[in-house]
Order: structure tokens, then sequence, then C-alpha cells
């Protein structure tokens, strides 16, 4: 949070992937919580936990908490960090936000969780207060994007980090609505947008649906079979799994290539992990990805790619 | 593990579910460690974190630690337990077993893991280690099996509780041949096999043809979509949220009847969660899951079963 709040440094944040690896994108280096804490949410990061919400939101009360956000004068230090890695960078910078369930339910667990219990409990529960929340945190997102967008970003990714944790009926009824008011909202300004999740293997054509040109994919599904849910049209973004760049580096380059081969050669793909880097990685292995990604022609089969 | 350790109270365990519920079947009161435990293998229970095991397994060396488990000296008290549920109960007893991906993830990892990593990354760069330590465990859990089911377990459940961490393509290559070992192994004692597992969408088919009887699904995969994974002639287990007992009784009452619903009525479905009762359960609550299921008739919609 100390880096994100100086926009130099997170600048510089963003620019080092693209530095290091030559990747064909950069993505703003922030956090989901950003806005949270920009209107006044208490939000701490707590080490080996995540994100802290103290107090948590259990009542209507706490939709007071949730001021509509400014973005030029609430995040100026993060439309500055777009603005100046935008300037340094000759690859598109993706903006992103938080979804609003995903985003809900730090709100209302009080930081990161493994069941979503009082998450859920508040949704069935009290379906109005919910809705109303959301719909708070989806205009939040909204401004955020689109704020992005204006300083620079020439694409959107929303993370609904958490959404796998929904069955196919709670998803539709308390997530989608308010993820759709977001992508939807970013719609008139002509950037690609992706819809990012985990554990949203019976989720992705509803994703599709919200408004999204991109839908994330995590290595639990064949890029193959999640084209089909996903939809014509659309693109899909993923999958290695992020565990297997800790094994042996020739196993990195096959596994790299299966996800290639698997995407079929074809257009509307944009590859990556299926989720965020884990921390024990060798960075050298990253390269050894992109290296391969860029390396390999269709056609070519696993273990003939060779070690850069 | 103390109350595992004692036969008459983990009897006593065993049966309280169905006194108080009056539910179909009794599970017995044990824990997939248990075996692992039983031969040497150094296994503690963290309050808040689950199973560890010290030292972990990482080497070949380790293989060592896995000795053949001879259940009627290992495993003589949990075999009591089961003879004595079983002379008490008059309905069926589920033995069970950890499947041997799960129960390796553990020895790898040394305890509970978000990512599972050092488990892909010892699969995938030693993958002769892999097999040898997942077929020794497979031999564990098939002798563990058939003890259980000879004292008197009337089915068995093999929980593959973390199967939904793989992709695809491992769990056909590291994990499935295993479970596959377990369960045809107990094929010639004609009881019911349950393959239980969590975010296993894509997993549905495969679990099925490792010879299950019955496939576990969770919340996120609804049974009318699941039967078709699963294939004909198997029965579902499942699959309300258990998150959502947590939410007020009439919406815990209707979401009971989705399952229901969505099951269609039809044979070859076993009424359960989706996961394990969440400690913060009103156990109240279970009771109206449990005359919901039992007072529910093909046809009747949701919102129209009354609160017992």
């Amino acid at each position: 949070m100390d880096a994100i709040a100086q926009s130099e440094l997170a600048a510089e944040l963003t620019l080092q992937p693209v530095r290091r690896y030559g990747v064909d994108a950069a993505i703003l280096f922030s956090d989901i919580v950003v806005p949270l804490a920009a209107i006044g949410v208490g939000v701490g990061i707590v080490s080996g936990r995540g994100p802290v919400i103290d107090p948590p939101f259990r009542t209507r009360e706490d939709l007071r908490r949730l001021r509509p956000l400014e973005p030029e004068v609430d995040l100026a230090h993060v439309l500055e960090t777009v603005r100046i890695a935008v300037g340094e960078l000759d690859v598109p910078l993706i903006g992103f936000a938080g979804a609003p369930f995903t985003l809900a339910s730090y709100l209302v667990e009080g930081g990161p969780s493994k069941t979503f219990a009082r998450t859920k409990a508040l949704m069935h529960g009290e379906p109005e207060l919910w809705h109303e929340m959301v719909d708070r945190l989806a205009d939040m997102a909204l401004a955020a994007l689109r704020a992005q967008i204006k300083a620079g970003a020439s694409a959107i990714q929303l993370f609904d980090s958490w959404a796998g944790a929904l069955s196919v009926a709670d998803y539709t009824t308390f997530a989608l609505p308010a993820s759709r008011k977001v992508l939807e909202g970013t719609g008139d300004l002509g950037v690609p947008r992706i819809h990012f999740g985990v554990g949203t293997g019976e989720l992705l054509g509803l994703m599709s649906e919200a408004g999204a040109d991109v839908v994330g994919v995590d290595w639990r599904v064949p890029l193959s079979v999640a084209r089909g849910r996903v939809g014509p049209g659309k693109a899909v973004q993923g999958n290695l799994d992020p565990a297997l760049c800790l094994a042996p580096v020739g196993v990195v380059i096959e596994e790299t290539t299966k996800v290639l081969l698997d995407a079929g050669g074809k257009p509307g793909h944009i590859f990556n992990l299926g989720h965020g880097v884990l921390p024990e990685t060798d960075p050298e292995m990253l390269a050894q990805v992109v290296n391969t990604v860029h390396d390999w022609r269709p056609g070519t089969p696993p273990g003939e790619v060779a070690e850069r």
C-alpha cells in the first residue's frame, strides 16, 4: 500500500516485468482494495493473511461507509501512476479493479475467507442490503476503471478472484448484475474488457455474458473446453497452473507448450498463468515461460521447444 | 485423534448424528490421516490449521516411512469402533479412507496447502517417486477399507478432498490410477463406493470412471449438470453449500428444496452437503435440512415446504 501511494515507485513496479521479461502488456501495480481505502474504509494488509477490513460490514449502517468515489481526487496518485507508466511503455497498459462480489466478501468477512459463510448468509438473509452494497461497489469499480482508461489504460481487467466460491444460482443472482454494471459501463470507451476469476469452470459462460471481451480461465478447465463455454466472438486468457512454475525447467516449457497447443494456435487467446505468480517462484522460470510463448509456432509439439 | 483412539467414544461420536437427526446412514468418526499415524508417520492435528506431518516427505528416503498397513493390528481400535457402531445402528455405516493424492499432498506439503506447489513440483519433477508414493498410499487405503467392510461397514467413501486443485491432465496422470486401485480393489466385496472431492467440476467423469458407484458433487455444479458428467448407471451425492446453513431458516429450507428439485426427484441421488459442516453452524439448522429432505415429495416447489 505504501508503494501504491507513490506514483513514481508504482509506475516503476508496473514497468519492471515488461523490462525484465518482454511481456506483451503491463498491468497496473495496484490492489483491489485501493479504492476502498481511498474513500476511508479502514483497510490493512496483514502479512500472510491479506487485506483486512476492521470493523467488517455487517449492517445497513455500514452502507454509509461506502461514499461515492471521486477518482480524480481519491485516486489521483493511481491515475498519475497510469500516466507515468503509459508514457514509458511501448506495450498496452491494463487497468484494473476488483469486482463487486469479491470486494464485498472482504468487507463482510473482514478479510480473506475459505468459506465465505458470512457473505453468503448476508446475501441470502438480507438480499436488499446485499444488492445495495454491491451496487455501490459497482459504481466505485466503474468510476475507477473509467478514470484509468481516460488516463491512458488501453484495456481493463475486472478481478472477481473469489467468484468461484459461488454456485451458478448464487453467482447469477448476487454477483453477475453488479459485474455487468461495471463491464457494460465501460463499453462506450471501446477498450477490451477482461473478466477474471479462479475456480469458475461453471461460471465461464455467465462471466462472458456479463459484458466481457476476454474471460480468464484457471488451469482446472482446458482452454479447448473453456472456449465452448465462453462462446463465439470472445477470447480466453490463461491457463498455466502457477504451481507448475516450481517444477524443473523442462516440465515448465512442456506444460507451457501444452497450453498453447490446447488453445489450438487460434486467435483469441491471451497466454497467462491461471492465477497469480506464487511468491516462491524462481523469477528466471518466468523468463522461460515467456520465451516459450514467444518462440512457439503452431504445430510444434511439446518437448520440442528448446530452452533459450 | 484422542477420541478416535478410544473405540467406545469414537462409536458414540459415530452414532450421535443418527440419534439426533435421524439421517439415513452413519459415517465412521475418524480422520483420513489415521492410517498414516498408525504406521508411525508423525502426524499432529494443529488447531486452526489441520493435519501436520513433520518432517514432510521430500525424497526417496521418505518412502521407507510408508510401510505396509496391517489393519487388524494397526487399526484394531478403528475396526473395533466399526463393530460397536454397526451393532448399535439400524442404518448403514459408511467406512472411509483418504485418497492417495490428498494423503500425498499432506505428506509432501507437511500440512494443509492453498497451492499444492511442492506436491505438483514433485509429481512433475520426480514422477517415478510420486507414483511409488501414491501406490503405497493406495495399498494403505485399500487395506483400511477392506478391513472396515469386513468389520461391518456396508458402504465406503474415498475422500479426495483436494483433487479439485488439479488440472484434468494432472488428475488423469498423477491421481486417478492410484484411486482406481483403491476403488476397484474393493469391487469384489460388493458394497457401494462413494468417491468424494471438492471443486471437481471438470473431474466428475474421471472420478466416476475410477470405479465409483456414487460421485460426490460440491455446490458449484448443479446436480442436473453433474449427472451428465458422471454418466449413466451412477449416483450423485450432494450438494447444498454448507455456508448456506448460516442463512435464516426459510432460506435453508428453500435451498435444500432446490437441491432436491435439481436432482429431479429421480433415484440415484444421496442428499448431502457439498462439503463438511462449518463449525459455526447452528446444529438445529441441520435438523431443518434433514427434515426438509425427509418431508419433501417430488413436485413440491421451493418455499412450500413447512418448517417442522
